[in-house]
């Protein structure tokens, strides 16, 4: 079928990640992860994925960790638009949104994934945060969190290169916004050394340790209709950047993906008003000002 | 600027069209629309607009109706897509999203617009209904409307035609649905003689009597949390569609039009719940069924 040498490993630890991580949010939640295992074998797409779900927790309001496994054919379309050569793909990965229901612990989304095509594989993925009110003590922790990967792994990635293909890759033009306050990005790399693997591998395990402290520090803050409605607005801008934007998303989209698992990463509940007011010494304002000026943490003194 | 003698006349209606169906539905809500006129002289867009938006209404919870009239470039990527030559374009249109708080009563669309590039013209629009329960005597008067502006048009415009467009247009592949239950819809007609313009004239004129009966069939209708529920859910399924899909909504993203204007279809509230079950004889699943299914209207011997 492929002869991808960083594929079964990789599939096999993106899978004990799923596990770690789901009974890390288990912990936390007190709500169980509901299961939702499926197979595909027909002609678009063949393969297995894990769909982790948990809704209605007392603080996630939805969370999905998937994992999947899949090999099939792009269409013609989409190939032209990927390295590589012929129509044929194997794909694993995993990916995971949470969607807290506090305003005050930020929303998190994390991906990362093996892809071959013919003869040319690579890794990608990163991880992003995306607050609702600034807290710069969260920031700067989940960037150090992952600036102290790179910095192990910098005879294969350069920090601040994927912290700015974050920046530029989670951006809504439309808003002149970007998505959130960044984190890592990194995609479509030709070649793989045994030391890019290790990377992945490393950087997806530091995951929890970059979000959970967070999610911990403000179990307790109180919020009323007002913060409710803002993250609720802000969750819509969520909506209109992976629908309109996200790679992983159209990926799964023009593959004929598991359309649960694809749009898994979408809230809970989101809304739309009309042209909001944001007084300008809000702690909304200030939140509006970073996505739209970015947050650059390798130039941040203090971090 | 240009020479398009269908664009003065046909932004003049629209905007008379838009004062009659404001003024019909603050009537039928006993809320006044909000009013935000907007102008832009920049080097991308050149223009006006009226935007009335109703928010928080007793029986609508968002409704939008925008006029504009607009002159500017394409970008050299949207101008391959599009006929005509050269990358200048005037447009004007009315465009209207209803978003009823009652899940008894359908959301509805409609949009008529004139859009001129080099020396060819075109009026393009349409109109159609997304119920969340299905009610045959609703979907019939909506269509029975359209059919009946058609068939006094006969000599420029074909009412299967146009039914079969909007069918095919308003698809959610990756969810092997349709938005609804269908209209009318055409776009990109080259000739465009002056019964064009009457046809497009008589059949914005016919939304009030088109939409207005059913929403007021309905208002007497209770729900509870079920209802709502599976409203929120099929809401998200309408956001799906604008984002991923709808032509006049990246028209709008890819000229940079008024951010809030273009999405003011979305709905104020819109839930992704993971996978929702959905009972095999339940009202839901008839629903679902029809927008899987598809309805004709053109061989219904009861319209």
């Amino acid at each position: 079928m492929h002869d991808d040498p960083h594929f079964a490993p990789a599939a096999a630890g993106f899978q004990a990640l799923q596990d770690r991580i789901c009974a890390a949010l288990e912990g936390l939640d007190g709500t169980a992860f509901r299961h939702d295992d499926w197979t595909r074998d027909d002609a678009e797409l063949r393969g297995f994925g894990r769909t982790r779900v948990l809704e209605g927790g007392a603080v996630l309001e939805k969370a999905g960790v998937n994992f999947s496994q899949v090999h099939g054919e792009f269409s013609e379309a989409f190939a032209a638009t990927m390295p590589g050569a012929g129509r044929a793909f194997v794909a694993t990965g995993i990916s995971l949104v949470l969607h807290p229901r506090s305003p005050h612990i930020p929303t998190v989304h994390m991906n990362y994934r093996r892809l071959s095509r013919g003869n040319v594989g690579w890794f990608g993925g990163g991880a992003d945060l995306t607050p609702y009110y600034l807290d710069l003590t969260d920031v700067r922790h989940f960037h150090r969190v992952h600036r102290d990967v790179c910095r192990s792994y910098a005879d294969v990635v350069d920090w601040p290169t994927l912290v700015r293909d974050c920046d530029r890759y989670f951006v809504l033009p439309h808003r002149g916004e970007r998505r959130g306050v960044g984190g890592l990005f990194f995609d479509h790399w030709g070649e793989v050394p045994e030391r890019m693997a290790e990377f992945v591998a490393a950087a997806g395990n530091a995951f929890l340790d970059a979000w959970l402290p967070i999610a911990q520090r403000h179990l307790a803050d109180g919020y009323g209709e007002r913060e409710r409605a803002w993250q609720l607005a802000r969750r819509g801008r969520y909506v209109e950047f992976n629908l309109v934007h996200d790679r992983g998303t159209l990926f799964g989209l023009k593959t004929g993906g598991r359309i649960e698992s694809v749009l898994m990463s979408l809230p809970p509940l989101a809304a739309w008003p009309y042209d909001p007011h944001v007084a300008p010494d809000s702690r909304e304002a200030e939140l509006l000002r970073m996505v739209r000026a970015g947050y650059d943490p390798t130039s941040d003194p203090d971090l």
